[in-house]
């Protein structure tokens, strides 16, 4: 048997971060985990809740293609309360997670050989997918006075038949504001380019809302999920919004792809939907982890950071300490016992420099954790006692 | 915004079916369903009992890609089990869904242009999944004295890259003994061609056990899933069977379009490997069922069919009545309020002159369904009263 040749898709680097600390802890050892890209909060007790009850009285059978009617349509009133934006939830596609939606937006969009724009740093999923659909990810270098994202400018010369961005992003947790977003929808319509929107971090956003493409124009395709706001990662949910005359093709691919996104996460989900009091309290938490990330990373020597809008990331720059983020992250964690992912899935051209610190984790880990970096960047001599 | 042209697939015949029959059911009338593919049982109370545990202890985040390993080593070992196949686990991919498996499988042994040799009639999301990747389809009409399966010399002439098999087949529900097995993996083998077999409706036989792949070569690719045999359709919960240098492409594929397969449905799984009672019951109501089928249809004028081997199908041939079986199956809806399915979906060439019926519901519903359908064929003339 044969591998094919568009299957062949890069490794994750911080995947053999994850296994030197899974070696780490087997042999003993207390890891700090600040690789993880997910809340450490189970589902809402609401969610769980719902669930519960609807399996001692439903088959949870299969769902049509695009999701339970009241899911789409409470999802589509969210809209309404968080952007004051009036949304048919007949354009609400829910999805097996955000990757899900990202296979099936893919492969409805655009045709083998069609090129997408990609910001970096950017979450490495995006080129691995649309490489494996014979979809052909352009790499656009990001600038830090954009604070890691793509402005209509940097597109200046570039062929592509589509755009993704992502705001809040991974890495950086950088948002688009609605000037820079409009400029970006604007570039992609003159061009007669698909517009694509990741917000799968929405909702855990820090000083201001983020704004969601929905609010410029209706002929973009939104990407969002119920992994990180509702704290639902393994439960593989996540939605798309797409224009009209799109969701009929999108239907039809679900049908065969996926047949439905999973029935308990989908009842789950509506239960999570009326769970605010608990997804705030989760956000109180990312909000001190934060704080003590923008103190305390600098006073362990990270302080080229932008302070994130969103998601639960700081990214930093290590170029002037290291080449070799790889070979750093792993000595932090040999040396410190704090698991951190260096920054190469997310920029293959400059994440030799750069780390990702997430802080979704419980506080106290967080605060030990940058006591550890703290002392490891003292003993290299990084920074002063 | 555009749609591409690879994910403009073919529409569900049945969908209209099942549209027609819930407008039916929302005007009041009764409508017994013939054509659901799927089990109207729960998961077992094995499995919801284990998830309900793991709700209140396990924040159910991610799993790693390839499944939990404890679920890797259950399924592995079911093999020993049904088959007397000793399966190493590290083998085994558990997917979302067999939908899922399809689209990995698909994904990691094959490029564009690929052509995929398939048995007609057979399961229609097979050549649509395929198209919107940009693979080929080739399909092969089978013989009704082969039961519906391909055979060696089916293939003779044609070019093909990869064969899919199923047995028990949807939706004719006859199986591939050891020797036709056998032959199809030789003649694969000669050719190059990769060789995968679909055993999603394994478990579900009547007379005698259906063979594994795996019982033949290890050179295969297997796809199975939870959701007959275990009943679990909506949990989206299936696997692959892979050769050992196939896995590392799989799961680097898997981490990107997937991350994981359900963890809520995973820890049901491991439940339902435990409820041998609660599925043999479901079994002795499927044995029931197709007795009353093999007796009923012949009463009621369908004559021309074979007993199924396996799975909860009956498959008719009814081109010697009408060569529009969509329009007899909407009468049926219409005058005799049974749901049925035209085989236009299964077979684009000879579907005109077929239908499928489910036998996957309740013994009451299967005698009721039976009564109308040869109240209906009276009336037209085609059966005697």
């Amino acid at each position: 048997m044969r591998n094919s040749r568009r299957g062949s898709v890069d490794p994750f680097i911080v995947m053999d971060v994850m296994e030197a600390a899974r070696q780490a802890e087997a042999a003993g050892r207390h890891v700090i985990h600040m690789e993880v890209g997910q809340p450490s909060t189970p589902a809402p007790a609401a969610a769980r809740d719902a669930l519960s009850r609807a399996m001692q009285n439903d088959s949870l059978g299969y769902t049509v293609a695009l999701g339970l009617p009241e899911l789409r349509k409470r999802i589509a009133s969210l809209y309404g309360d968080w952007y004051n934006v009036d949304l048919d939830p007949a354009r609400v596609v829910v999805t097996p997670g955000s990757s899900g939606g990202f296979v099936l937006a893919f492969t409805a969009l655009f045709d083998a050989g069609d090129r997408i724009a990609l910001g970096a740093p950017g979450y490495p999923s995006y080129r691995q997918i649309l490489k494996a659909q014979d979809l052909v990810p352009v790499e656009v270098q990001t600038s830090a006075k954009n604070r890691l994202q793509l402005v209509p400018q940097d597109l200046e010369g570039i062929d592509y038949q589509g755009i993704m961005v992502a705001s809040p992003a991974n890495p950086s947790g950088t948002m688009l504001g609605k000037d820079e977003l409009t400029a970006l929808i604007g570039t992609a319509a003159e061009k007669g380019a698909t517009f694509m929107s990741d917000e799968i971090y929405h909702g855990i956003e820090y000083d201001k809302k983020a704004v969601t493409a929905l609010e410029i124009s209706d002929d973009v395709c939104v990407i969002n999920s119920f992994s990180k706001y509702f704290s639902m990662t393994g439960w593989r949910l996540g939605w798309l919004v797409l224009p009209e005359p799109q969701v009929r093709q999108v239907e039809r691919l679900a049908q065969n792809m996926f047949i439905c996104a999973p029935h308990a996460a989908q009842i789950a989900a509506l239960g999570a939907l009326d769970a605010g009091d608990e997804l705030q309290a989760n956000m109180e938490v990312y909000r001190t982890n934060r704080q003590l990330m923008l103190d305390g990373l600098p006073a362990a020597g990270f302080d080229r950071i932008a302070p994130p809008d969103g998601a639960f990331y700081v990214y930093a720059d290590i170029s002037h300490i290291t080449d070799d983020s790889r070979a750093f992250a792993r000595a932090i964690l040999d040396e410190a016992g704090v698991a951190v992912t260096p920054g190469l899935d997310f920029d293959q051209q400059r994440g030799a420099g750069t780390l990702r610190f997430s802080y979704a984790r419980a506080t106290a880990d967080i605060t030990e954790g940058l006591e550890r970096l703290r002392k490891f960047m003292v003993a290299h001599g990084h920074v002063h006692a």
